[in-house]
């Protein structure tokens, strides 16, 4: 297996996870379907942190939070990468394309503060 | 505004969105609880594609499905690194870490191709 | 087709259901997995709609938004009580047992008024 | 507080849970915005028991898990009619409405046993 501190890029991470999988035959079972399935379940413990707190109040996580907050955006970027590997997706070259979108959706000189606007970004 | 076409790591991605927000003036909505909320809309419209269709035919994908999924998935990367930046977390150090946790977890020997200790993976 | 103005109980809502599935042939993919996407995805078409205003604001909806709200509501519904019908569970049951369970954990003499319990509330 | 075992419409399951809340001070952190975040990260715990098994296989659940189901079940219908009882949204009568909406999007004869119609659904 790969060693874990030679994560260095998102390449290096999808090598890893490939090698994770492959030892536990686990390939099976990672279809997109239910890869996204385990991601929305890992965005939803990165929620329950922040469901009863104030918003602005939400930068500030004790210690415990803060780990478990730590591990649930790790899990995210695992089945990110995961699903991305699947597809034969380039995260980098589709966040390039995406925000080339938002820019053309959202001139900033347009949306500047309007939290109308702001409010159906999508 | 930075060059998307530079984006090929975390960091120049993190700095991007960070310009991104400033020129528009929407940090003051960018909590982390708010972002945790944008990040599970999208992993929900990523979901969206998957849900009536097979597993085993979820890698088929026709081209509209595909540029949307891609979307889908940028998006997911950019509220993930903006929380990340947000909480200053490093999330390849998470992500080392919580790989780290998962291999003492399912040790390979033991869990290979076993579906029913796989369905108690969290 | 039952007429939908005569939905006023699960029950009557759960036969509307079945009617409107086996009318279309639709319950070869409502198995309770595929079922589960779907609610969530409704799940997140109503984040969607408080992500970025203030928790105290929420209240306030105009007109489109409380249309479209009062739609994601309908939506988790429909699901709810269509997974609740493929696996014969009954609903108001299973939140009798569930409240029971939530008073003991919560003890509200304990609990009062208190976000730090209340955050640990899951 | 009311007998859990009177509850048997949705009314009686929203009065009940305005005496919980009440009893406990906790009106305070059920804005829509806080609760549409608990609905779905129920939702998640629903995702997580069918996330590795096959669609087919979704129906067959161990009494483990059966009774954990029940619970995500009954927690997802807890917030869903707190959130209406908040926003005065009669659930009800917009189930109604979104059935007639979903009966002219895809008529029966038209959208038959079709899945290219079906994925469409959203």
């Amino acid at each position: 297996m790969p060693q874990t501190d030679a994560i260095q890029s998102l390449e290096s991470l999808r090598d890893v996870l490939r090698a994770f999988a492959k030892e536990r035959d686990w390939d099976q079972y990672h279809t997109p379907k239910n890869l996204s399935m385990a991601l929305i379940a890992e965005a939803a413990e990165l929620i329950e942190h922040f469901q009863w707190v104030a918003g602005e109040k939400s930068h500030q996580l004790d210690d415990k939070t803060r780990t478990s907050v730590e591990e649930e955006l790790a899990d995210i970027l695992i089945y990110l990468v995961r699903i991305s590997d699947k597809l034969d997706i380039d995260l980098y070259a589709a966040v390039a394309r995406k925000i080339g979108i938002n820019e053309r959706k959202y001139p900033a000189d347009k949306v500047r503060g309007s939290a109308k606007k702001y409010t159906e970004y999508e």
